[in-house]
């Protein structure tokens, strides 16, 4: 949660006069996100956000995320809209930054998940899935299984100044969800990191996904382990079958899930544990003392990498 | 600049069941401020802000900040109306915290203060010291010279680890600060930390003043040097007496400075930067690492009370 590049009145003012969107009324930092500097702007036309893109991300990879929210909220799915400037860009120079407004979106993510959220959650997964089909572009998973080996080893010398032993043990259970990693199940575009502050609820229903940054082609069952690690946990990391039950079912009202991807489930949602696990160790023993954001502690995806490994099949989380 | 109190959901829709301010339609940290939990909340009514009061701001001070801004507020002065909950309160618990929700100021802080800035602010500044008159309670500023000794001592021991001697030095200052200290000079109600991201401008007029959580009783004049501190010096230290110059023409347009209150600016702006040194030395020294908030730097504030100890009198500011 911080806002990294500060922007000046000026350099605001400026940059949306190549905007049809009126002039600044209120600007002000979002305490939320971790990747990239975020804020809420008002003009005289309405509520937008401001967002300005951080070291890391690729900005190759920008035209290819507002390109897919762009196409997603054209078909129908709540997402910010890239608000483009006079001359037809989405993307423009700001405070030495790439930047990108869009369009402002209500409700709020839930600090306590319910289980009644796990249900709408599913169906919102699925139609996200869904309608990305229509978006031609692919972009390959940049933390995907071929990318955790080399996670791994950048942090595996002090990985046991953690928890004795864990370098070995993550090794081993990394080369074992690599070994058993599906095949051939049905793939397209996921969000990635669909955890619940990315998701807005609005009276009971989903209004709106944000932060498509970690959007990449990938197994779309993929993408439901990574919901089911997020969502389904208690503040224990005790599983709550009842939300996965949920989530599934939501899921499936919408988009079947074939037998191998059923199958699939525990190794999928294992890998899904793993990448979180090696992206906090990697924070955590790299962030520097008085840094902005504060480390999430990297067993906290332990624990649930051990649930996982425990699981027999697709009846551990409620199907 | 950080969000330290979560509050749920259903704890935000049981709070606003007590206002008249509609329902909730979004709810978004803000990442400023450092003191207290702010949220920017969006309602069926329009905008808030929501306030948590976090444990640096003593739960009995509160009525006064609230009715001081309610009296400044009801009296033409922009900053922050407090809302009243349907009983009339205007404080009420949330998240385990004592929370106030307040009108939603317009406009933009200036991340780079400019001179045309400086004249608006000192006319704001008057203001604020006038408008205050009507308001009886007093609070003792509990940050001033009697605190100061104090304070130090709770930082000396560790003071030279910041640079060779400072603990030593700044006892000398303190001395000779407090013993020079005006007395009988005009006293009322001031801001007491009038920092630049405190102050709202929206077409190069100001749009509000916010943030009254350290606002006391004290000496006018030492309201204007907390400014001259905040305001006038440039990234490097040097001091900027046009900036300095303008603000004391927009404070005395409204409320003129007597002979005793310019004689006594030296040593009003040594008190003042010698307060800002004092705090932010002691979170410098006891801030623990990976803390939500970056602790600044006291040395900025050395180098501005060293300007200080040079000024021969009024002139070194421009008068």
């Amino acid at each position: 949660m911080a806002v990294y590049t500060e922007v000046t009145d000026e350099a605001l003012a400026e940059f949306l006069t190549h905007y049809n969107i009126g002039s600044m009324v209120a600007f002000r930092g979002i305490a939320e996100g971790v990747e990239n500097s975020n804020y809420a702007l008002k003009t005289t036309q309405g509520d937008f956000i401001l967002t300005l893109y951080e070291k890391r991300v690729d900005p190759a990879d920008l035209p290819w995320f507002l390109g897919l929210m762009e196409h997603l909220a054209a078909h129908g799915l709540s997402c910010p809209l890239p608000v483009r400037a006079r001359d037809g860009k989405n993307l423009n120079p700001l405070a030495g930054k790439i930047a990108a407004i869009t369009t402002f979106l209500p409700g709020v993510w839930p600090r306590r998940v319910l289980v009644e959220h796990c249900e709408p959650l599913g169906a919102a997964l699925a139609r996200l899935h869904l309608t990305g089909e229509g978006f031609a572009p692919k972009r390959a998973n940049a933390l995907g299984p071929d990318a955790w080996n080399d996670l791994l080893q950048k942090s595996a010398p002090q990985a046991d100044s953690v928890q004795a032993g864990l370098g070995r043990e993550l090794d081993s259970m990394l080369h074992g969800i690599v070994a058993n990693w599906p095949r051939g199940l049905p793939s397209g575009h996921i969000h990635a990191d669909l955890f619940p502050d990315n998701v807005f609820f609005l009276d009971g229903e989903i209004s709106g996904l944000i932060d498509f940054y970690f959007a990449c082609t990938d197994i779309y069952a993929y993408d439901i382990a990574i919901c089911l690690n997020a969502w389904c946990f208690e503040k224990d990391f005790s599983f709550n079958v009842t939300k996965s039950r949920a989530l599934l079912r939501g899921y499936m009202a919408h988009r079947a899930l074939s037998e191998a991807e059923t199958a699939a489930l525990p190794v999928l949602a294992q890998g899904a544990a793993m990448r979180f696990l090696l992206t906090r160790l990697y924070d955590w023993l790299n962030t520097p003392p008085g840094a902005m954001v504060t480390p999430k502690d990297p067993l906290d995806y332990y624990r649930r990498l051990r649930f996982h490994n425990a699981a027999k099949g697709a009846a551990a989380y409620g199907l």
